[in-house]
């Protein structure tokens, strides 16, 4: 990665660290492709929910895969179930055309924006391929006020573990403590917490944090209500 | 835990180790709870999948949850997105009892009879609590032919953290090579492979094995088809 093309413009502000899956893509049009199968659009959620279980399951176990391998392997478990019989690789290649075709939440432009211009170095992080925040930043128009989009393929190991968070502070040359994590799923800003990471839990729905993870430094009803953070 | 009354019986027969919440236990009456609540039956599975994924990402991040505490949140969370405004403790109270009431499938208890009839020593490992295993068994007429009800509470780390694969070698006093890990979960297969033990993945509908986790030395359609096991 080269150097960040303006290093004095944020005057010692934090790096944000953007989660990519739900925080910056809106999924909701991926209901709309299991109906389209004649299928149940909570499916899902329920097809998501299974990819990270099985994700943080091998990163848990010592493990590791490429999310884009598990979202098809699960995908293709969760049609076989619902529908048997079905032309599975057309309907495989239905859902996930959709996941390709996902734009962003109405409040993600401005808000990159209005961090970028507030002197914050702003990154990408996620558990999929870098590729996936590269085509959402730049239909949303943002892609240069994104300093790089980093995966987790280059740690080894899948959020929440340490060494994701860790990778994404190397990456950009500072200390855990000199980034903030700003992400929808409770999981990830636990992770992020316990790595040492400032963060901020966008909650688009207002649902209640759940307790059993470690609560984020603040919350935040969407990325257009950051900037500037507290360095 | 006490010394197994017949050791000798075994002559170097595996222990086999089961999985409790599905491999034992038929989760289908959870389904139609949620339909009593006038909700969309196919949530049972969303909220088991969100459950696994929240403690294996704690898991992964370092940290630990009791199963119960994070089956209860992340029901109340899908319960408030599902159908807003509505009772939420009594919903949760009704779902939760239906897991409290679960029966196991048709082929546990004789399969479990079968395997200790073999000579093989029997315990459960869940990441739930021991007393879910324990009612579950004295239920079917099995309590009896299985030596020990084991959790993951003892070892601090979900399985498929090999810690938690460990904790069960260590409480049974056999090698992880000596211990055959049972389980309807692809992921608990692939936590034991990678932990040393032999393992069975019982495949009771047929469903291909995802090609993301190690696989199983054996696959059997249900627990009355394992034994005797191989030493």
């Amino acid at each position: 990665m080269g150097e960040w093309p303006h290093p004095a413009t944020g005057g010692g502000r934090a790096v944000v660290v953007l989660d990519v899956n739900e925080t910056l893509s809106d999924m909701a049009p991926l209901g709309r492709r299991f109906a389209d199968l004649g299928l149940d659009p909570a499916l899902a959620r329920a097809w998501f929910a299974g990819v990270l279980r099985d994700g943080f399951a091998l990163t848990a176990a010592g493990g590791d895969a490429r999310f884009a391998a598990i979202a098809e392997a699960e995908l293709r478990r969760l049609l076989d179930a619902a529908a048997p019989g079905h032309d599975a690789g057309a309907a495989v290649a239905h859902v996930l055309g959709g996941f390709a075709t996902l734009g962003v939440h109405p409040d993600v432009p401005g808000g990159i924006a209005a961090l970028a211009d507030a002197g914050h170095r702003v990154v990408t992080l996620s558990n999929g391929a870098a590729a996936v925040a590269e085509r959402l930043l730049a239909e949303a128009g943002v892609r240069d006020r994104v300093e790089a989009c980093l995966s987790v393929e280059a740690a080894g190991a899948w959020k929440p573990a340490r060494a994701a968070y860790l990778h994404a502070a190397r990456a950009c040359g500072v200390a855990p403590g000199d980034m903030t994590m700003v992400a929808v799923h409770p999981w990830d800003i636990d992770g992020a917490v316990r790595a040492g990471l400032r963060t901020v839990w966008i909650s688009r729905d207002g649902a209640a944090y759940p307790p059993h993870f470690r609560p984020p430094g603040r919350t935040a009803r969407g990325l257009d209500a950051l900037a500037p953070l507290e360095s």
